[in-house]
């Protein structure tokens, strides 16, 4: 298996790495995250993806799921009905992926308190040493 | 707890739910990433640390060091030695954030090539389509 390290470190096969690099920063979009996470209850349309996550805009929420669509993570359902109905869904894989990026997005829900905090502290000490 | 989907759907605290997109967001870029993967196995000075991500460019391995020592998840520590050596190294924040980033690593590396073949299937259904 080529990890992010490996490719950090020995240079292994360009393109992997740059594909891993890729889908860490793709992941990493808080639109896909939202969709992803969104999804992992289930089949959603277009719309009611778009009531769900309130502060995307059509265009945002179009193209962010043409990319879930092209990495294999999104499938996209035409129903034949009248008006014609599209449904978005998880794959296998766009499924197996949910867990991690779960985890993440809890871990940092958990945690940005403690992080705001942080940066707090750590603004207050850059003024004191510019004023001080 | 506020969490992504609290978020995403009922617009709680703005500040707080505005930092998580950001850190989900942060977390995601894959310098920090590739950062606090290759800090989870012990401090390192910067130079170590930039001949480890040997892609990353000395100004954007010091803006992001300087952004995870923001957040609280990189300490820097001077020793004063002749010359002075800046040692960095995870918090116990950042230590925590290790687990769910490794798992996002992990399976981001473990499939990246079921990705890439859904993107050659994904353009080659595209390309038929736009030339049929």
């Amino acid at each position: 298996m080529v990890d992010s390290r490996t490719c950090a470190r020995e240079r292994g096969d360009d393109e992997v790495c740059g594909a891993i690099s890729d889908m860490l920063a793709r992941i990493g979009d808080k639109w896909s995250l939202l969709i992803v996470t969104t999804l992992g209850e289930g089949p959603l349309r277009f719309n009611e993806l778009r009531r769900q996550i309130t502060d995307i805009s059509q265009k945002m929420l179009s193209s962010t799921l043409k990319v879930l669509e092209r990495d294999g993570l999104v499938s996209r359902t035409v129903i034949p009905s009248v008006p014609p109905q599209v449904d978005y869904a998880l794959t296998e894989l766009g499924r197996e992926l949910l867990q991690p990026v779960s985890a993440l997005a809890q871990w940092t829900a958990a945690n940005t308190s403690r992080i705001m905090a942080a940066r707090v502290t750590y603004d207050a000490r850059a003024n004191a040493r510019a004023t001080g």
